[in-house]
């Protein structure tokens, strides 16, 4: 039997809590020197009580104890609690100062929550303080989500392969719940230390206070909203190298597994930072990506090799972590740079990080994977086994990473040609539904490119995007498997 | 231990028997008016003396039984047959009239022989008549040559899923080259009299002889060579509905299993025709993208319903099957048209057919793995069993046929991003890729578009392609298992 009180209780008490949390960019707002910016205020106030009183109300009628969470349960609550949350971050959104129709404000929340960094916002520079602070917040909390989820919840699911990590995070399962929370504050709180550290890095290279604390929130969070429309590039003059660094290197540690710092804090197993075979192999990614494209940048733009080794660390770790700031306008790198930007970004990072993308781990799951396909092909005969951390691979976690795999692009490429059937051009439709799906950010072209914006895509398109965003944070298969009639069969 | 003398001695006889036929284009030439293209004799003359030769003295001296051929000699046979025969058929258009480089003439034969159809020929309407029936052969062998691969010898090496059709083929493995012998004769035949057909109906239609003769060859292998610049649109003008509807239909019987044909003669078995899932899902995929782009042609161009659905029919089932034949330039019927060509390339046809792709089969297998991994996800204690018609399917045809998809598409962004490299746009990169890979033949924009040519590409991009095309004629794994260390390890 597939009961919804406690779905229906958890998404409300979330709904609850980010109500709460709509009080601080209301208070932003309240101090604000700008008479017009100050007059913001009063859509979080709203925002805050209609949250609290609609998701408290919820949670209340829904009370009592939750002894177990079922696999459908665990479904249809993660689907439930990341759509709701979208539904009502978006109220502040569009009742502010920012005049956002509700769906575009769907459409920032979405991209706020999913760590996406897509935008429909002109004029970022005149914004309110508070409109601004809750784009970076949503990223923080979208960030800190996907870290918890996937330690808490994924790994259970079995979601395209994520039950490779299901020993690792939970050594007794019979302590669930209790061990759930413990995890959870603990990832959190080195969520939260990062992010400071992130903060008074970029305060100490010369960021000012305000512009730092966003900017710290959607770095550690990989997400890529900026307060500015220049996005990070307003920052990073040339003469300034310390402050893209410093971007650059918070963005590599939010890409690596957030319980494997934890193991090193805890229980001091530092060892596993550079054991871990996803974290070696996403930091060989990054640096044979790294330098490929400084060769490419130095032969097309003749700079010294220092600014070269800036330019493509930059660029290379902000799309493959899907983290999307834009410092430059790539597409006048070239094909050859276009062609691997656009292939890197559904890379991402490793599994347990707030990074976006297919998972650094699912490609060495593949690889090995057609190492011992190709094995058996030549000797039919033979007994071969897939590893991954030297722990072997069953037929099971390949079918569900391949399976992954094959819907990925499948759901790209719906999505591509719908998008083109909505009368994009072909350049902006792939890059968007990429970038969606991949929780980027910025598309290519003039349309949705660095220098462009999401605000004039028609709403079926807004919609479909913020659809294939919420796909591509959740793993797909959390959404999809809401829609097989296998899932609602008793 | 992995002895190559058989391997040697059957490439070798292909080489040879490669070489008499080489005779017919010679007897083509010999036989025109014109006396620049009658000199263009010599040409295959050559070619026919060293390919004879050749083939013929490697036969000899690794003469000798074959008793069994092991899967690793199957690899290795397969793989290099296909090669060398490209090797030496590329020989009489590099010394030819068509004035090749022995590159271009490598790609011009690759092209044919894997039912490609791009081409580096500029002035085929002056072409001599040995080099347009030389192009016209090449296709037709690469067809006749594919299905009987895909019969006799694909499923017993198991490549991407072909496993399923082991059984069908071979009723009782012991008799297994006995029983090859018959069936491919069988098979042979049945694509002779289709050609012969399409011949007499093209003729009958107001094709002129010569020009039904090549057409009907590159339209049953599913090919696309034409023997005019203007491709198989020479001769279509809108007044002759006919014609291109006769191309549409056999386009469509040469994407069907060949297997089923042979059992519907042979046995009476005529019910496996319209109860063959793959067949049934082939034609519903031909039906349901004619029936859309018919809709989007008439509102883009404002048509009469037949035409729409001539123009719709004839280029869908030209790029869904991989034949490529231009009529127009669709390019012009805007994103979404596009969008949908170039998705729809990468599945083909069925398996064991001519046509081309990714095979509808493995869509098939594909989406079953979906379900009962979506069922399997929603109750994790449940037993779900996927099959495709009618007969359960392994994990181990999962795992072939999901890893197909992934190094499919890895295969294209590699190649795609080469190409980038080389200084190709991303649009004409991308096309060529993809078309070299689904073996469609004609790309997108205007160097490699329907109106332009493979000639102007640098030549590492025409042998990067050519390697496209060859990996993706022979389902990927048979080349790529070669580069695999176990495979030589004894």
């Amino acid at each position: 039997m597939l009961t919804f009180r406690p779905v229906v209780l958890v998404t409300g008490a979330l709904i609850a809590a980010l109500g709460f949390t709509m009080l601080i960019p209301m208070i932003a707002d309240l101090l604000s020197a700008d008479e017009v910016h100050r007059a913001d205020w009063a859509a979080f106030a709203i925002g805050a009580i209609i949250s609290v009183l609609v998701g408290g109300g919820a949670a209340a009628a829904s009370w009592g104890p939750i002894d177990q969470i079922s696999t459908r349960q665990g479904f249809l609550l993660t689907a439930s609690s990341w759509f709701a949350l979208v539904v009502f971050a978006a109220i502040p959104l569009t009742l502010g100062g920012l005049e956002l129709s509700y769906i575009d404000a769907f459409f920032e929340a979405m991209s706020g929550l999913t760590t996406t960094g897509s935008t429909v916002v002109t004029g970022l520079d005149d914004a309110p303080p508070g409109a601004l602070l809750w784009r970076s917040m949503l990223q923080w909390f979208g960030g800190v989500g996907i870290i918890i989820m996937a330690f808490a919840v994924l790994p259970a699911l079995r979601v395209g392969g994520m039950q490779i990590f299901k020993s690792e995070a939970w050594d007794t399962s019979e302590k669930f719940i209790a061990n759930a929370a413990q995890y959870s504050l603990g990832l959190s709180l080195i969520y939260a230390f990062m992010t400071a550290l992130c903060f008074l890095l970029l305060w100490a290279f010369g960021m000012p206070a305000w512009h730092a604390l966003n900017h710290a929130m959607t770095t550690v969070a990989t997400g890529g909203f900026s307060t500015k429309d220049a996005s990070l590039g307003a920052f990073l003059t040339m003469g300034r190298a310390p402050l893209d660094m410093v971007v650059t290197v918070f963005m590599i540690i939010s890409s690596l597994p957030f319980g494997i710092f934890l193991a090193a804090l805890v229980r001091g197993n530092w060892r596993r930072l550079y054991t871990d075979s996803q974290i070696q192999f996403f930091l060989a990614i990054v640096t044979f990506l790294t330098l490929i494209m400084m060769v490419h940048v130095q032969s097309i733009f003749d700079t010294d090799l220092f600014t070269a080794f800036r330019l493509a660390s930059f660029n290379i770790v902000s799309i493959l972590t899907g983290t999307g700031y834009a410092t430059t306008d790539y597409y006048a790198w070239g094909p050859f740079a276009v062609g691997i930007f656009f292939c890197i970004m559904f890379i991402g990072g490793c599994a347990g990080s707030t990074s976006c993308g297919m998972k650094v781990f699912r490609f060495q799951v593949a690889l090995s994977a057609l190492i011992v396909y190709a094995r058996r092909l030549a000797h039919p005969n033979g007994v071969f086994v897939a590893r991954y951390n030297h722990h072997p691979l069953t037929d099971d976690v390949f079918v569900s990473v391949l399976s992954f795999f094959f819907v990925y692009f499948a759901t790209f490429a719906t999505i591509a040609v719908l998008l083109s059937g909505m009368g994009l051009d072909s350049l902006t439709a792939l890059s968007a539904a990429g970038s969606a799906i991949a929780n980027v950010g910025p598309g290519l072209g003039e349309v949705i490119g660095p220098t462009g914006n999401f605000s004039t895509l028609p709403d079926a398109a807004k919609l479909l995007l913020a659809g294939g965003m919420l796909l591509g944070r959740l793993e797909l298969f959390t959404i999809l498997v809401l829609f097989s009639p296998a899932f609602w069969r008793t």
